[in-house]
Parts: structure tokens; C-alpha cells; sequence
């Protein structure tokens, strides 16, 4: 944590960098693709916008966090924790994701064609299942390898007590992206949106990967460990933030389309 | 890279903010116009939008790093580089250049008109090859000259394999434009779009030669061959991403009124 190499810095700075450019960017194109789509689909593309606003000043925070922490050592061969500094933390993150989880889970039943009792099911199931996932993800990297408090025990507990909501939301979204594709079977929308199936299950399953990279920090070296967790994080939050909502939002406006909508 | 004279700070941090304010200047002009072109052209301002947007981002990200690295020496004669401070990177562009520049290859398929499997196929080839071209030019720039671990045979064979992707990128932008050109035989807009191939030529090609700036330190110095890098990057940027971009943007009107469209 004393003593990290050129690159391990550079790489972790540039793709956080690369993660808030991205979410920035995202933003202004589902604000200016919103009204292709016809006002029962619109409500997808506003919750990427939610998301992309609170993961863009979260990034940007990491991104903050990361250079203030380290400085170029005397010897100008490597960075050292700064005197005086704020440690590095990824709880920033999970505290995001509080907001980010909820809304990029429920956004796709309006996609999906969901609705009436079984749309409040999801939402309750969705909110009530992403929310503890979170939290108790929050709880257990407070333990994680590297830390002075650090707790194996604790840290892979807590890991394994949020992956079991997980798996809840796994069933969920496989049931709801089921119940859309049936929902639109005549569409040319349709094979987008079945792959985000796969998609989700890809990019949601780096996150828990992510947790356990501290696990390597003896054989990898801190540096080498920290900057894999940032990159999988940020490859995680790319593909299930923007390409997810991207992809919602092709086949927004496909379904629009077909049903007859002309555009604003 | 400890001494630098106060001509170079100064131009380097002069044409950084050149670039971003470019890109933030072009990204108000991209909003505002899109609505002059029918919506099958929109996309190609939104992915203006975008591009504008991550690169604005990046370019003041670049400039805060250079304005942070170097401070006025004891002397008052030369720029030094500062105590507890972080180095100088070109990473950063790199990584933005994930976004970009699929985007920026993507946005042309729309005012080409090309669509269908055709579309399909460009828009993969684009990606794939655009990626590997940035992400084999990345890996290779850690090993420049004048960075602590220099190894000029990696810098040259990783910068190699990215100009082999990039001349696949070139053979498939000259046939969109051919294929666009074609689509458009009868349009005013017509030689404005075929003025793109040589402007696509020109620009993109400006990048590798940054790339391989850094040879010439012993004999330009240090400061002046960055300086020299800093402004190509900059010219290449305003060219591949405002120009193309405002180029496309024009033709997409002068299509949309022909073809019948009245504005919004």
C-alpha cells in the first residue's frame, strides 16, 4: 500500500478516468435519444441518466481519491502514499451503487413490457434484494486483505451473504428478460434484447470477482491486485451502466417505431 | 524530464487548452444543429456529442496533469518538475480513445447511408479494429523513451501491431466513403463528403507520428520533442473529431433538405 510502480498508478488514474469520461459522455446521449422512443419506453432512458449522473461523480470522486493519495517518490521511480493524504477507498463505490442498482434493475421492465401487479412485484423484489446486496457488500470490504482492520473471515462472510441476494437478482432479471422477449416476439428488437441476458450475467458477475481480488495481494503484490480490481471494476461498470442502457435504448426505439410512434 | 524551458510549459499548456475548449465549443455547435438533420442522421451528431464530450473531459484532465507536474524553477528561468507531484501521461488518451474512436468510425455509417447486414458488419469491423489499434498502441506506450522502464524494441513492436490495425481501419473508412459517395450521386452534399477521405487520411495518421515523438529526445531534448507531440495530438484531435465531425454534420443537412426534410 507504501509503495506502488509507474504504471500500476497510471493504469489505475487512466481508466477511472476512462470510467467518468464514459458515463459522462453516456449521459448526453440518452438525454438527446430519449424522445425517439414514445413516452411509455422514456422512463428507461431517464434512469440511465440517473445513473449515469451519480456513477459519473462517483468516478470522478475515485479518480480524485486515487491522485491525492500517492506522489512521486524522491527517487522519481515509483509512487508513495502521500504525507498528510486521504487512503484510497472503493466504499465510495458500493454507497453509488445504492442508488445505481435499484434503477438499472427496474428500468428494463419498462423495456420489458411489464406491467400492473407483476411491475410492483419486480420493483419491491428488485429494490429489496439490490439494496441488501449492496449493503452487505459495504459491510464486508471494510475487512478486505490490505486493510488495517483487515478480517478474512469477516470479509468473505459478508461477500458470501451478498452474493446470495445476488442470486436472487439473477433469477429475477433472467424471468423478467423471459417475459419481455415473449412480450415482443414479432419484434426485430427482439434478438438485442435477449442479449442482454447473457450481458448482465457476464458484466454483473465482475463485480464479485472484483471483491475477491485482494485475496491475491501476496502473490500478485498490492499494486498488481489493486489496479486489476479497478480495471474489472471498470469494465463491470461500463457494460452494465452504458452498454446495458444502450442496448435498452436500441430496442426502445425499435419497439416505438413498430408500434407506430413518429419521434418528438 | 525534470528541466523543461518556459516556452515549452507554456506552449504545451496553451494548445491543451486549445483542445478542450474546442471540443467544449463543438459540443454546444453538435447539440444545437442536430435537429437541423431528418432523424435518420441524428445519430451521427449524437456520437458527436459523445465524442465531444469524453474528449473535452480528457484534454482538461491532460492539462490539470501537465500544469501539476512542473512548477517555476529556484531561478526563475526554466520549469522543473515539482516535488511530491505526479508525472505527466499520455495514458489518459488512450483510454478515451476506446470511446471515441468506434464512435467517431460508427457515426460515418449513418450519413453514408449504409444499412442492414452491411451496417452490421462495419459497425463490428469498426469496433474490433478500432479497439486493438488503441489498446496494442496503450501497452506500448509505457515502454517510450524517457519513461523510467524505456524499452525501445517494445515501444517499436507494440506500436507496430497497432499500425497494422490501423491500416485495416483506413481500407474500411475509404469503402464507406466510396459506398456513401455512391448513395449520395445526385447530392450538393456529395464532394464535402468525399473531401473526408483525404481529411481521414491527413489527421488520423498525425497520430502515430506523436507516437513516435519521443525517438527524437536526444536529438530535440526532452521539452521540445513533448511539446512537438502535445501540439500533433492536438491538431490531429481538432481534425479527426471537430472537423470530420462538422464535415459530416453539414452533409447530413444539405441530404435532409433534399430529401424533403423541413427542420424541427
Amino acid at each position: 500500500m507504501e509503495r506502488i510502480s509507474i504504471e500500476v498508478y497510471e493504469i489505475v488514474s487512466h481508466v477511472l478516468t476512462l470510467g467518468f469520461a464514459a458515463m459522462g459522455a453516456a449521459l448526453l446521449y440518452f438525454i438527446l435519444t430519449k424522445n425517439d422512443n414514445s413516452p411509455k419506453y422514456r422512463p428507461s432512458s431517464v434512469l440511465s441518466v440517473v445513473v449515469m449522473v451519480s456513477a459519473f461523480l462517483l468516478l470522478f470522486l475515485q479518480y480524485l481519491s486515487w491522485s491525492d493519495a500517492y506522489v512521486l517518490s524522491a527517487t522519481n521511480d515509483a509512487y508513495v502514499l502521500a504525507e498528510e493524504t486521504r487512503l484510497f477507498s472503493n466504499g465510495y463505490r458500493y454507497l453509488n451503487w445504492l442508488i445505481d442498482v435499484p434503477m438499472l434493475l427496474i428500468q428494463i421492465l419498462f423495456v420489458a413490457g411489464i406491467t400492473g401487479a407483476a411491475f410492483t412485484k419486480y420493483l419491491r423484489n428488485f429494490a429489496v434484494t439490490g439494496v441488501l446486496m449492496i449493503l452487505t457488500g459495504y459491510v464486508g470490504q471494510f475487512y478486505e486483505p490490505g486493510r488495517a482492520n483487515e478480517n478474512v473471515t469477516l470479509w468473505l462472510l459478508w461477500g458470501f451473504i451478498s452474493t446470495v441476494f445476488y442470486i436472487f437478482v439473477l433469477v429475477y432479471i433472467t424471468r423478467v428478460i423471459k417475459e419481455g422477449s415473449a412480450n415482443m416476439k414479432k419484434s426485430k428488437g427482439r434478438p438485442i434484447f435477449e442479449f442482454i441476458l447473457p450481458l448482465f450475467y457476464v458484466a454483473w458477475t465482475i463485480y464479485p470477482v472484483a471483491y475477491v481480488m485482494p485475496a491475491f495481494i501476496e502473490q500478485l503484490g498490492y499494486g498488481t491486485a489493486i489496479a486489476s480490481q479497478q480495471v474489472l471494476y471498470t469494465v463491470a461498470d461500463i457494460s452494465s451502466k452504458v452498454i446495458y442502457g444502450v442496448l435498452l435504448n436500441i430496442v426502445s426505439t425499435i419497439l416505438s417505431k413498430e408500434e407506430g410512434y413518429e419521434g418528438a
